[in-house]
């Protein structure tokens, strides 16, 4: 046999061949990267060196010898963290150490949901959960947002009707602390209500807090839902945000009886250990301190992309109030379609997120995009925001002027 | 809702909760863990400073910013390794860094399996390989065993009875290089009939070579299946065996149109940075040197334990001679079933693998067991071997006499 091609022996549902990675765009707006000149790479090298000299030999088992929940240090780092930033009371035994908050993801629905079941997210919201959601059979509805969050009035009326159907959802899934894409923070009064209404309709909880470790100076976040509720909520969170994308460490808290499930999912092995070590012993000495420099970073970042886009698109824009986070949701004119600029974009070295998908909703999301701003310098964010309304305006007319014009310097 | 119990909601067919972790026995004797006084501690924590101090600002990126096969100078280790150790040509661009071997495996049943297709696996193999082929809905033919691997006889009468019936299996996965259990080598001849047994019958060969990196001194090893028949033929392997398993660090190799569907596969976000950028560096520099010290210690802990057999069982048990690796297969007497042993020898601290569970034919390996040498110290060796005799005796008569009723200091 020649021309033996394993391909011809795929199973039919198998997913399509990935394309080979050729390097991200000059002007780098996608996904959710950091800031690479606050990775604190002293703080992590001392980490590793402390780590791996007090607890290096345990690399020989799997695990760590400490069990599929994860590095204890680590699990005890989350565990205090919960309880002194979030309100969520518990010890390392109720938390899981998960490869990135992504496989929380995929355990949950892996555990609660069947096809043809029924889920709740909020309208704009991260693109991994709405797909892990469908890819697990779910029929996804889409709660209204505000400035403010999940409206709580419309989400009584949606799991009344529902449940005059006998439709009773099996999670509904929020980020209420910067909310991803839109970067609120759902006040205490709404918390309260929505715990209420879980209870009320016996819906449970599914509480991301990606995000929620990097507020502006100054902003307050009221206690996760966990902590008002803790027997209706699995929450998970991540280090992405706070520390690196690349090191795929998130964790999961929840009552045991469920978490008891979670780790059944975890059948990977575990956790990339010297990962876990090097967090676990970084953020236990400087957890405070690094996310009070990374957010002020950040914010300083949104700022010079709130003034780019002011002076590029003018009143062409309507952006979204972060208060925290690494994201700028905005919507363009109902007229604009994102989806067309996307390749137009790239080509002139752009990438952005197009609202569609990240809305449950794509086509009500049409207008709508996201922008990174951790990723790029202040001056690649300036560059390419001016870039992307010259693109915006070959291809659709809008913004019909823009600082560019002005000054053609740019 | 007083008691909202989440686990109410879940799916029919969730799995069972997992129970608590309570720690290892004393004599561990199972899994694939490693000698915790071979792991190269200044090694990585050098490798760690040079690598985080080189590429650290990257971890602010997703898979690096080097995309989803992984990072870039581990992709480079592992295609040279592969070429100076195995045969296999190639460069980083056809391999893929998983997270874990496990990893690999479940994208392979993913890709290749449909619920009722059949795969052809070694009678005794990895417990993870038989299980994921039959979560996928496969059908698990064995394949009978000698000193030196698959039987080819066996193989060919296997594959051309499946054809008489229009079957066709969907791969053949085997360790080819240090069996999983038994720790043979498959000799040169038997690669070649097996790759134009693939070639005729058009059967993938799933190549599985977690221990090859570890062959006791003056052992080689035939080149790989993959560089016999490079396009027959999906190659995996790890870093478990030869550094560490916490690490959760594999890689596969394959030609580009199944290795695309592998990478399509991976949405997990990336494997752990620091892991890969530790091993990278520290194996960079450091593998030969490496795998010979851990090699040697290794063969010295099996003679250690050959020798508690002889003294403690005599002939009642069979054991295989392994040519490398971290495991010891053996057989008791026909009349012994060691699944009746798990619960007291955990009783008396000490655990071991049932023959059963490492076998495509449970029943028929029911009186095998296959005990890990690397973990435990000789004297842990000794002492757990002369306590599981005792067992053993208390449980079935066998075996009637040993070393430790001559010896009761023991």
């Amino acid at each position: 046999m020649d021309q033996f091609d394993l391909t011809s022996r795929l199973a039919a549902d198998a997913p399509a061949p990935a394309p080979r990675f050729t390097g991200f765009p000059r002007y780098n707006f996608i996904g959710g990267h950091n800031d690479p000149a606050l990775i604190p790479l002293p703080g992590l090298i001392e980490a590793a060196r402390a780590a791996l000299g007090r607890d290096g030999t345990k690399l020989a088992m799997y695990n760590l010898s400490q069990g599929p929940q994860g590095y204890l240090p680590l699990r005890q780092f989350v565990a205090g963290k919960l309880a002194g930033h979030r309100g969520i009371k518990g010890t390392a035994e109720d938390v899981l150490i998960t490869s990135g908050s992504g496989q929380g993801i995929d355990f949950v629905n892996r555990l609660l949901v069947a096809p043809g079941d029924t889920v709740l997210i909020e309208e704009f919201s991260y693109a991994g959960a709405i797909t892990r959601a469908r890819q697990s059979g779910a029929k996804v509805i889409g709660l209204p947002l505000d400035a403010h969050g999940i409206r709580i009035d419309a989400l009584e009326t949606i799991l009344a009707d529902l449940a005059a159907r006998d439709i009773r959802p099996k999670y509904i899934y929020t980020i209420p602390t910067i909310q991803n894409p839109t970067g609120s923070i759902l006040p205490l009064d709404r918390r309260q209500a929505l715990v209420a209404l879980s209870a009320r309709f016996g819906v449970p909880i599914f509480e991301d807090e990606c995000y929620a470790d990097l507020l502006w100076h100054g902003v307050a976040a009221p206690p996760a839902l966990r902590a008002l509720a803790p027997s209706q909520v699995v929450h998970i969170g991540s280090f992405s945000k706070s520390l690196a994308p690349a090191l795929r460490l998130g964790y999961a808290s929840a009552d045991w009886p469920m978490l008891a499930r979670m780790i059944a999912c975890k059948a990977d092995g575990g956790t990339g250990a010297i990962d876990q070590m090097v967090a676990a012993e970084y953020f236990t000495h400087h957890f405070t301190g690094h996310v009070a420099t990374l957010s002020t970073g950040l914010a300083a970042k949104l700022a010079v992309m709130q003034d780019a886009l002011a002076a590029e698109f003018g009143t062409a824009v309507e952006t979204w109030a972060p208060e925290g986070g690494i994201f700028l949701w905005m919507k363009l004119p109902d007229s604009v379609d994102v989806r067309a600029l996307v390749a137009p974009a790239l080509a002139a070295g752009i990438a952005f997120n197009p609202g569609p998908e990240w809305a449950v909703d794509a086509e009500a999301a049409k207008s709508q995009l996201r922008l990174c701003f951790a990723l790029p310098t202040a001056q690649e964010i300036r560059e390419g925001v001016a870039a992307f309304a010259r693109v915006c305006r070959e291809v659709t007319g809008i913004p019909p002027r823009s600082a560019n014009i002005a000054h053609p310097g740019d």
